[in-house]
């Protein structure tokens, strides 16, 4: 098995489509898809920009499909749900269609979505994804970033995944090493470390600490989302 | 005092031609820039491409400016000298101007050519460029990376760089925090895990191992490269 990770989605090498990738975004797109995941959402369909967004939602019911999402970082005018996944219960989203767009998450997985396979992972599907990943002989994990900037969040997470699957991995590319030594280095005070991110720091100040402590809960759901003809599924 | 680390060169925002700038390129360019300025040379040229360096150096005797540079890692056809510092001796470049291009560390320098100060660095002169930039208000520590991709050793020094000016630091860029893990994390067995890393294995495979003990002597060359109007002097 071999493995590497990007710190940003800008400039991934073609070949990165040949392997198994997954999509990384601690804050918040990746822990709110989860959530909406396992609370029983239908699908999660990212989509990049709030046009294509509203667009995609008019054939449905409102029991049938909810818009989801944010743009620097609050919910946008006229949608249901942000990018809290607190929001994303079993009463708002079981047995619908979540029409998700947001700053970084849906930008990098649209960078990835023509890899032979795309998982959504973050810290609390952790185990999930390493299981799932088993047997596969080229993974590349791609961070989401902070709009092209690196995201420590991401790359410590990247790096615990690394570290799952380092006893089955023969080649690890200089991100993964990085990464690994990232979260070796953090892990142990992981809320201490990840709640001081640039990231964080700005989601705090808006309000929404909760997310971020929601976020770190490690292995806390046991899902694996996957992109399959362009919708998040289980 | 402010500071961030950026493990490429691509996607640098802006902001950054206002900052301090250090480029850092362990295998081999700021290593090799370090030690020719170090053994007399009068300045080093970078230029991003070799019929440029070509034509830079017609006009001059051969004991006026010497050829510099590689692509592929190897001496370039028709060049005095390739990338390895030990080449750099006082014979070979004392009193002369090296015209140099490498295949990362010069395109990584002209990214940050317009920043307000561009300084070069590696584990050589660690010390040193760490006492220039006392009192710089704000420092983006940028990595040459290997053709768009992450280089660990670039980023472990950086992360060096980054734990020296700790004490000044004010405020940190998750890029400067995940640096700094990562050297904390790797630093106590520099050399067993920086010779580990895809450049160096390509590197080593290549003949060239002596280089990269070269490259990481730490503090072994007290000087500063700077670049001003577009040459590098001390």
């Amino acid at each position: 098995m071999r493995i590497d990770v990007f710190a940003t989605p800008v400039g991934l090498p073609p070949a990165i489509q040949e392997t198994a990738a997954v999509m990384i975004d601690v804050f918040r797109a990746s822990t709110t898809i989860t959530t909406a995941l396992a609370s029983g959402a239908r699908c999660v369909l990212p989509v990049t920009d709030v046009e294509q967004a509203v667009r995609l939602i008019e054939p449905y019911r409102s029991d049938e499909a909810v818009l989801g999402g944010e743009r620097d970082s609050l919910r946008i005018d006229g949608f249901a749900l942000g990018n809290s996944p607190a929001e994303y219960s079993r009463d708002a989203v079981a047995g619908r269609v979540v029409v998700f767009t947001t700053t970084n998450g849906t930008a990098a997985l649209a960078a990835i979505a023509g890899a032979r396979r795309v998982l959504v992972g973050c810290f609390l599907n952790l185990a999930a994804v390493a299981a799932a990943l088993a047997g596969e002989p080229d993974i590349t994990i791609v961070c989401a970033g902070n709009a092209g900037r690196f995201s420590l969040e991401d790359f410590a997470c990247a790096g615990a995944l690394v570290a799952r699957l380092a006893p089955r991995t023969t080649q690890m590319g200089d991100g993964a090493l990085a990464a690994r030594a990232v979260w070796r280095s953090l892990g142990r005070s992981l809320n201490q470390n990840l709640l001081a991110t640039e990231h964080a720091r700005r989601l705090s100040r808006l309000g929404f600490a909760a997310d971020l402590e929601l976020a770190l809960r490690i292995d806390s759901i046991p899902v694996v989302p996957q992109l399959a003809e362009g919708r998040i599924i289980l």
